[in-house]
């Protein structure tokens, strides 16, 4: 069934900026959460590559520019509310700057927390500077 | 690998909210996003059960209180930030409240956008009102 709106999310009530999740479109894994704001998510409709808006950084974040671990984008989703994205993506190397595949490597337990992923990159050697 | 923190998200951080996502524990699928603050993230440990906080309400929110489309926690992550959760659930019935198993039941298209979930659940059934 293909109805004509919303093409996009609803920027404007989520105060310019949607969250924006990213999972492997292979496996499932849930790999990051970022943000959109307008121009991302235009740029990455266009372009088929994730871009976000850096909330620290205050621009555009091209997903990969620096490391090359790009996201291809398989498939968007928008939520009932039009106020969050799911991105279907191929990764390229890891998601996380800390190297870990997924941002998502610590489990939270009743005791203690967990580091469950493996480091795939040395973040030193990925963004050229120590972790 | 385990070590001592940090034991749950920095909510100062995020100004007193973070996202959290819930996926099926089971088939990966990923169902919603909604946001937590600590008495939700305490309540959500110390019961097993999601607990959100409802911006619009403005008071914690059980999920499926009302609906009995309640969600078991299976595991928890946290993201490297430590400003995002992901939970691992299983999901009584359905997610959204419009009545399908995710809330990302709509494909955003070049061109159009489909709706590709099915309804599971009549929301004026489970809610009481017209959706």
């Amino acid at each position: 069934m293909s109805i004509s709106l919303p093409r996009e999310p609803d920027f404007a009530k989520a105060g310019g900026l949607v969250p924006a999740i990213a999972q492997d479109a292979d496996n499932g894994e849930v790999l990051m959460m970022a943000w959109m704001n307008p121009e991302a998510f235009a740029e990455t409709l266009a372009t088929g590559r994730a871009v976000y808006f850096s909330r620290s950084r205050g621009k555009l974040w091209r997903k990969g520019e620096e490391s090359g671990h790009v996201q291809t984008v398989v498939s968007i989703f928008v939520d009932c509310d039009a106020d969050c994205l799911l991105l279907k993506v191929r990764q390229e190397g890891a998601a996380c700057h800390e190297g870990y595949r997924t941002c998502f490597f610590r489990q939270i337990g009743q005791d203690e927390t967990m580091i469950l992923g493996e480091r795939l990159v040395d973040p030193a050697q990925a963004y050229g500077k120590k972790p």
